[in-house]
């Protein structure tokens, strides 16, 4: 544990210190954070200076909970992000486009982000959001499903704008909306089914869906599956060649820490790639987009999946981002976020008065994504109050808590100040 | 005229100097430079070492003719990008969305971009690529016009992308596309017209359209007008107010200089917006996107244009670059690009041998955009002896050498100077 870790982590004196169980819990926190072998990646992001801010305010160490909303800044982006917008754009300007690597940047991009997914290269590109995306994906799934399946079916309980775009995608092409819930998709599988939209982790709950199970039946259906991994993507292992995934988005400044409004990315299975249609043809995915040509001829590949000109600076600072991956496994990240969220949930128990929150988010592992979600009818103020004491969350309206645990900047000891901190809000035991 | 400004019209000695008819132009051209209202604006740009390196290798001065393509860094770009990765993102984090006014800074930009192209507040937002804001701009007009009408027309000589994306809005949509010249549209308009979209200037050619003249013959056609301002906003004067058009799109990178990629806009006339349906419905456009609703209810205003999560990065390094405008009037910028297309063609008339290219841009000023266009059959090949001696145009496929004029930062010596190189270059008198 570096001397950084440890101040960080450090209990401020006052209301929030001491307590019967809190010396365990924290010679606990303190085992685990010198057994973590993903440690030492913190250091790659910037965060010390920050938090320390945010505790001066509110009293208490920072703790940043909102990596899946937000993720931290990485050490490597601030002076990579300057040499593309001083020498990049500002010497080379056009000749970058080639000179730079500006034109092939959204599937060079998209082949450091497929190992984190579990795809192999050539299948994911980068570019627009994560909503037009969900646009695209479905259109096209729609279409390779053909026109005798006119259902789609979309996790009623999704992100709200998974939704709206399945609906806007399901009247432009003809076919019914259907929302079902999770635990209903395979009754209401059949010979209509076109395409199933679903979220591999709940925003809300954070509850993990059987991406195995639920895309082998949308297959024996005769469907096509697509996932929205915004929430699991950099967090656990996501397997989409292993599963037979066929269309795949997710966004890239949460776990993926690209920053904010970072550009999403797409995944179209290799085999299905001469069959992606695209409802938003645009001429980067041209097969010769310099060629001027009236007539629309589709590039091979996943090149195909890109629409209008990427934008670069939001681009290339995800780029920049993606080297804290380097050398660490998606399965460490998964050991350490089921420890870091099981952690949290034992400290809450252990300080939260009994029945003061429910907790949303699944225990059993298999089911959990990498965020706790605690229910309370006064979470709104619960979490304004948390913020100003220095630790993010965020609130889900309307009385959701929602904690996201990063484990590739994230601690025990902050974990348990920051259960602290939160119980001392909800009116237990301060630690 | 300032000193920098002097060093980088410098002709260089050697073969490109000297010559009957240059030592009259280059007078005219001290001139015109010694009276333009705009030369200080070009001190808001990074520019000198940039084009001096690039002179170096070539042994010409670096003249940039590529404002059309990829705007110059302005120089209140890069300090305020820094600050936004390292405190808006790096300290703030996720507050930054509200602390920091992310969240609504596509219609906050919008609004900044709105005088340039004729509008009043709160009709234009930022965000997406242009593609994607074609196809927005195309499906909603087509859902204004109802049912009956069944026709998108385009124009036929248009930037690619606007046509296939107007072929995917038309398939989706269940109309038919029908491509005509723009000379061909006042014919082409009748019952069955549902929208047009129409390039204001066209890419190739750099000819300026009648945008008052065509959105008229539309709207006594019933149809709606779809007007694409790629390469005519922060070139000219638009007018979209005053001539009442119904959508506009545009780019941010070329005039406007926002950086690679960044995002494009998107007018909705205020009267309209109430019916704007659209297509790409995402959370972002919703009147609660924090309430998390499942039924879509779209925001008032222009803000229903917005999608997904906005590309904050790109998104702010365009805010900052729009600062070059401040007290910039845009009939000032007219003036001076039709002062610069005009002098440019008057240099090239007298040291390209006749007959060698072919003046496609169009010489009556009402029909020129801010670029002058050259036909050659060795345009490829000419156009990279060009950037070899740091004159930086492009080149259109088959046979286009285009030169873009920046107001904002070109002068009148260094548009003589580079017309003297190209001449060299195509063989005529070497000025």
């Amino acid at each position: 544990m570096t001397q950084q870790h440890r101040a960080r982590a450090a209990r401020p004196a006052g209301p929030d210190s001491g307590g019967p169980d809190s010396a365990v819990l924290r010679a606990e926190a303190a085992h685990l954070d010198a057994a973590d072998p993903l440690a030492h990646v913190r250091e790659r992001f910037v965060l010390g200076a920050a938090d320390a801010a945010a505790g001066a305010h509110g009293g208490a160490a920072g703790v940043y909970l909102d990596g899946n909303s937000l993720g931290a800044l990485p050490r490597s982006v601030p002076e990579r992000l300057a040499d593309v917008v001083r020498r990049e754009w500002g010497e080379l300007r056009i000749r970058s486009w080639r000179e730079s690597g500006w034109w092939t940047a959204p599937e060079r991009i998209g082949d450091r982000i497929a190992p984190l997914v579990g795809a192999g290269p050539g299948q994911v590109v980068v570019g627009d959001s994560t909503s037009v995306n969900v646009f695209k994906a479905l259109v096209a799934a729609v279409r390779m499903a053909g026109d005798d399946r006119d259902e789609l079916l979309v996790d009623a309980t999704t992100f709200p704008t998974d939704g709206y775009i399945a609906r806007s995608a399901a009247r432009l092409t003809g076919r019914t909306l259907r929302p079902v819930a999770p635990g209903e998709v395979h009754d209401a599988l059949g010979p209509r089914t076109a395409a199933v939209l679903l979220n591999h982790v709940d925003y809300r709950s954070g509850r993990l869906h059987d991406l195995p199970g639920l895309t082998a039946a949308v297959h024996r259906a005769g469907g096509y599956a697509v996932w929205d991994l915004c929430h699991s993507a950099g967090a656990l292992p996501v397997g989409l060649d292993a599963h037979g995934v066929d269309l795949a988005v997710g966004c890239t400044y949460k776990f993926l820490n690209g920053g904010p409004g970072a550009p999403a990315f797409l995944y179209v299975r290799k085999d299905l790639q001469e069959r992606y249609d695209s409802p938003l043809p645009g001429w980067n995915s041209h097969e010769a987009p310099f060629g001027m040509r009236g007539e629309y001829t589709p590039a091979d590949g996943v090149v195909r999946a890109r629409v209008g000109t990427p934008d670069i600076l939001s681009m290339l600072a995800l780029e920049a981002a993606l080297d804290v991956w380097d050398g660490v496994r998606i399965a460490d990240v998964r050991a350490k976020s089921l420890a870091l969220t099981d952690f949290f949930l034992k400290c809450v128990a252990a300080y939260v008065p009994p029945g003061r929150v429910e907790v949303v988010t699944p225990l059993p592992h298999g089911e959990r994504g990498s965020q706790v979600a605690l229910r309370c009818p006064d979470a709104g103020a619960v979490m304004e109050r948390l913020i100003a004491r220095g630790v993010v969350g965020d609130f889900r309206a309307p009385d959701v808590l929602r904690f996201g645990f990063t484990p590739l900047y994230l601690g025990f000891a902050e974990t348990e100040a920051a259960a602290a901190v939160l119980a001392g809000e909800l009116g237990g035991q301060t630690a």
